[in-house]
C-alpha cells in the first residue's frame, strides 16, 4: 500500500469523555462521582466501582456534544458549562485487572484503547442535585480530599483537573464564580484555603488579594451576623 | 450483546498528534510549519499543501511520546518541552475534499475520523533549524500573521494555540523565556506587541509591568547602544 512505510500504520481505538464537575458549597470542594450499577447478573457486586461519569463518543459525535450527552445520561446534570482540559492517552489506562469484568460487560470491544478526553467544571452545588440514571447505580457529591478509589485512572484524571483548577484559582481568579455577589474577605480566604488545600496568613491574604484591581469595597457590612460585620466585597468582572 | 444498549456503541477512530511550535527571534513570533512531499507519482503536485508537523499515534504509544517523535520525523526538532494544549474532534475535520488525495495516498484508512491532540511550544527561534524529512518535502519557519491556508484544520489548531499562547503570556507570563536575561522595557513590550499582535501605549504599559513583584530593575544599563543606553532588568522565575 502506497505511503505506509512513513506513516498510517494502523491503530485503532475508542475515544470517551470523562466529566470532572467540582462543586463548592461555601463549606467544601466536592466532587460530582457516579457508583456502577450491576447490568449483567453474572457480574459480581463486589466488583463494582466508582467513577467519573463518562462513556464513549459516537462516531459522527463532537467531544463538546458527548460529553454533555454523557453527564446528562449518568446524573441528569445539564446546562453545565463545560471545559476540555486534558486528553489522556495511556495505552495501558483501561487495561488493568479491576476494570475488565465491567469492561467485558458493557463494552463491544473490550480490549480496545481507550483514549479519553477530559471535561471539568466548577459550579455552585446547592443549584444541582445529581440523579443517577443508564449505568449508573448512584449519582453523589464526595469531598475532593476523601475520593475512594475509582475505575481506570479516574483518580488521575481527577488530580489532573484539580491541578488546572487551582492554577485558574490563581491566575485566572475564578473562585469569585463560586461566591455570592456580595462576600467577605473571609469568605474568599476560606474558598482559597479549600481550593488550595492550606492555611493561609490572613494579613497576607488580605494584603495580597486587595492589590487586586477588579476587587471593590462597598459601602456595606454584612447583616444578621453575631460577630462583628465584616466589610463586604464585590468581584468585577472584566468583558 | 449485554449493555450495549446503554454503552460501547462501537465507534472506530484514528488518533494523531500535531505540533505547533511558535518562535521568536526578538523580531518576529513564527510559527513552525512543513510542505507535504508528492509521495507517490500519481497525486499532482498542485494538491499539495503546508501543514503542521503532525502523524498517527502508533497502537501502544503515548501522546507525548508520539509529539516528540513525530516532530522529530518531520523536521528533525528534537528536546523541545511540548505541552499538550487541545484535542480537536471535529467528525468532519478530516473529509474535506482538498485533503482526500494526500489521505488516500498515505493513510490505510483514508475515510476514517481522525481525533488529534494539539501540542505546542514555544521557543527562541535562533536556537532550532527545522530540516524536513519523512513526508514533509520542506519545514520552515512562517510569520504566525503570514500562514498559508493549510491542510485538514490546521489553520483552526494555530489559531486555537495562539489564543492560549497570549492567556499565558498575560496569565503566566511565560514571555521572559523568549528574552535574553537582561532585557529592557522596550523589548519586554515589543515582545507583548507582537504576541498580543497590537499597539500599547508606553506609559500604560510600564505603569503595569512595574507592578509585577518578579521584575527586578539591575544596576546596569544597555552598552553599544547608539540611543540613551536604558535600564536592564530581570526576571526572577519562581521555583
Amino acid at each position: 500500500m502506497p505511503g505506509t512505510t512513513t506513516t498510517g500504520q494502523a491503530s485503532i481505538m475508542d475515544v470517551s469523555v470523562d466529566c470532572v464537575i467540582f462543586g463548592f458549597d461555601e463549606q467544601k470542594l466536592k466532587v460530582l462521582i457516579i457508583d456502577q450499577k450491576q447490568m449483567v447478573k453474572s457480574m459480581p457486586v463486589a466488583h463494582l466501582q466508582s467513577a467519573l461519569p463518562g462513556d464513549l463518543v459516537r462516531q459522527e459525535e463532537s467531544f463538546d456534544h458527548a460529553a454533555q450527552r454523557v453527564l446528562k445520561e449518568l446524573t441528569n446534570l445539564s446546562g453545565i458549562y463545560l471545559k476540555q482540559f486534558h486528553a489522556f492517552g495511556d495505552p495501558y489506562r483501561v487495561r488493568m485487572k479491576k476494570d475488565q469484568e465491567w469492561l467485558n460487560a458493557l463494552r463491544e470491544n473490550p480490549e480496545r484503547r481507550v483514549v479519553t478526553i477530559g471535561y471539568y467544571s466548577l459550579v455552585n452545588m446547592v443549584d444541582y442535585k445529581p440523579k443517577a440514571s443508564s449505568f449508573a447505580g448512584k449519582a453523589r457529591w464526595v469531598d475532593v480530599y476523601e475520593i475512594p478509589s475509582m475505575a481506570f485512572d479516574h483518580n488521575q484524571i481527577v488530580d489532573k483537573a484539580l491541578d488546572m483548577l487551582r492554577h485558574e484559582l490563581i491566575a485566572d481568579n475564578i473562585g469569585f464564580e463560586l461566591l455570592p455577589e456580595k462576600f467577605t474577605l473571609s469568605q474568599l480566604q476560606h474558598l482559597y484555603e479549600i481550593v488550595l488545600d492550606k492555611k493561609m496568613d490572613k494579613r497576607n491574604f488580605r494584603k495580597n488579594v486587595l492589590k487586586m484591581e477588579n476587587l471593590q469595597p462597598l459601602d456595606e457590612k454584612q447583616k444578621g451576623v453575631l460577630h462583628k460585620p465584616a466589610q463586604l466585597y464585590q468581584y468585577q468582572r472584566k468583558k
